[in-house]
């Protein structure tokens, strides 16, 4: 007898993470779960006794199809890190009171390192107070950034977008008989897989992106600028991808650079450009080529018309992965991917102690980056199988169709 | 006997260009012609001595397939506007010895207002020096702003990949539990046609966007902020379009309204936000709601994974309308769209003195805006046939397959 169960999401949300929410409800469903609870808005609604009982809003194959193409979090989100036990054990015992009214035996947390740290916590909690629900983190992020995992479920919807969205850029950005300079600033703060993702543009039938800049290395802006006025004196049009959080060697980020006068507009704001649009500006200014910049910002992360159909069906399993576990005694611990074979591509789940996994950030290793501004083909063979096959949205009047929380 | 024909590219690219070209190359082949010339950027081009033989680069319908799939102009673009023939007789006469030299008898130039222009230069001044080659206009816009023609090849495209995003940026926008703003600025100097599709995300599965403001239509900012207060005042999450043409009272475009103090950066160059970029720093600091900008820039000409099969499919037929009419004898003429039904959607082809189209902007009528910052369902209708149907783009090692002149 495995009881009720609940769900959330959180932390930022991505193209697929609604397909992990599918492969816990749907597994659940299947391995004899009598209700499904979803938490709307994550741990904080469950809070504020804020949930939904899933069955009643995915009633059909076809709601499961639609869901695993809706983008964004069906449950809400939230970023609430909660607090150390020893720091306030009240939220704690509101959360297992919600849960032992509910009678939940398992808790599944779709999220990023926050949201492993919930389930980290969680956890503790009860072997504290002797509880016998079992806490479970299924990842997803499309920074990549978790520890232990391969990789990341979100990860590959958001590279493919990237290079699908390159390779049509760069067609755009080439069109004239003069060098135009585009810039493309990509997600990720402090770890560079989804600008690397950008290499995946170079293909038999396109020149790629010229320059990659990853915020793994320090930023020189005037190697920058000399690498920018040497490639376009052959007249040749660049496109280059920035990571957002690339830094100079004191430990600015570029767009910080833009700020260190007072600067206020009609309104007396203060404005900030991203690290494009500086870069943009400066080569327009300096060198007097004509430049664009160009933010993919929120698209990346939601652009669930361009999924890879590897990274649905990998977000499905370890959702899936994670209810088995817990149905089988598991607890504090995540669903990791573990690649197997690289040709064919493999990748198996596997579960990892909580403890290893939460808060800790996984960047790209150094030697995966050239000197010239690239990344190197392991780092390419790496991003490659995570893009690839496709699953096609289902269009109604012209547009892709979601399914809405209270559409049903 | 038919003899040679060329044709080229102007302007800025759309989505679905290539798919004119298509409709000229097969066209005229199928109508008899013996040489089909592409000039490489345009009329610049052409003067230059830069043309191919189309044949040598379109061999299979595989190569059909792929070039109406591939975003950008396969001729590559320029934006040289021919002088006055009074001005400037001899430019006149470089190019019909070129034309003459090439043995074409008919000249088919795809592109917007412009372009159009170059069309009836052209066949002016072969009216005054007795040439009895044919000068035929295709159009193409993203902005929908050619004067006659009901609607442009390449807007259909546009107006669907900006619906469809922003169904995404929605479900994204709505996803924590704390109000949020987001301003998504949409391309369109003077006439709001792309901002409009904005509407078309209102939909069973979507809230839409929730305020739309165009061009045509000055901009109050102490109204706009006052509307962003109330609607957010629920503690709802707003998503709102704006073009990047929009003007306050003064004339002034809002993205200059950051401009007036001299702003300059770190390395004393003076730098322009956006209009949505504006606004959002504007909202954040008066009213302290989050907000982020988000601009389509040039992702909504070039998005061609996300076409109207509609679009496509007229982009073909006007070009291939252009060669029907030219080889029975027209010249000086455009080919424009004429809607005959709305409901069953038939559109028609025609031709239409290019005196009476180049250089008119057509903008969005004022009874189709209403007072409360949205369109009417008017427009709507008009709009909605345009994005409907896909093609769906050719999937090669997970990402869309393009034709790249010189690769085949």
């Amino acid at each position: 007898m495995v009881g009720n169960v609940i769900v959330g999401q959180s932390g930022g949300p991505t193209s697929v993470i609604n397909s992990s929410l599918v492969g816990v409800y749907k597994t659940a469903k299947d391995r004899g779960a009598n209700k499904v609870y979803g938490m709307l808005h994550g741990i904080k609604g469950l809070l504020d006794g804020q949930y939904v009982d899933l069955s009643e809003h995915i009633k059909t194959t076809l709601d499961i199809d639609l869901l695993k193409r809706t983008p964004s979090s069906f449950l809400g989100s939230c970023r609430y890190k909660l607090p150390e036990i020893c720091d306030n054990k009240e939220v704690y015992e509101q959360i297992f009171a919600k849960l032992k009214e509910l009678e939940i035996s398992a808790f599944f947390y779709i999220g990023g390192n926050d949201s492993m740290d919930t389930i980290k916590k969680l956890s503790d909690y009860a072997i504290l107070i002797n509880s016998d629900i079992k806490f479970m983190g299924v990842p997803k992020t499309i920074d990549n950034d978790l520890a232990i995992t391969d990789h990341t479920p979100g990860y590959g919807s958001a590279a493919k977008f990237i290079a699908a969205s390159l390779k049509e850029i760069i067609r755009d950005g080439l069109v004239y008989d003069y060098p135009t300079i585009t810039i493309v600033e990509i997600m990720g703060r402090n770890a560079g897989w989804l600008t690397a993702a950008a290499a995946l543009s170079r293909s038999d039938d396109c020149e790629g992106v010229d320059m990659i800049y990853l915020p793994e290395k320090v930023f020189d802006i005037a190697d920058f600028m000399e690498q920018v006025k040497k490639r376009s004196a052959t007249g040749k049009s660049l496109v280059i991808a920035v990571s957002e959080g690339i830094k100079v060697a004191d430990g600015r980020y570029v767009f910080e650079l833009a700020d260190h006068v007072e600067f206020v507009d009609a309104f007396g704001h203060k404005q900030l450009a991203g690290s494009a649009k500086f870069l943009a500006d400066k080569i327009g200014s300096e060198l007097g080529i004509k430049t664009r910049a160009l933010e993919f910002s929120t698209l990346q992360r939601c652009a669930a018309h361009m999924t890879s159909r590897t990274d649905i069906t990998e977000a499905f399993q370890v959702g899936g992965a994670a209810v088995k576990a817990a149905f089988e005694g598991e607890t504090g611990k995540v669903v990791v991917l573990k690649r197997v074979s690289d040709d064919p591509y493999i990748c198996i789940t596997e579960t990892h102690d909580v403890h290893k996994i939460a808060n800790i950030e996984k960047k790209i290793p150094l030697e995966w980056i050239t000197d010239d501004a690239y990344v190197t083909d392991d780092l390419i063979h790496y991003i490659r199988p995570l893009i690839q096959a496709e699953l096609s949205p289902i269009m109604v009047d012209g547009l892709p169709r979601h399914l809405r929380l209270g559409d049903e």
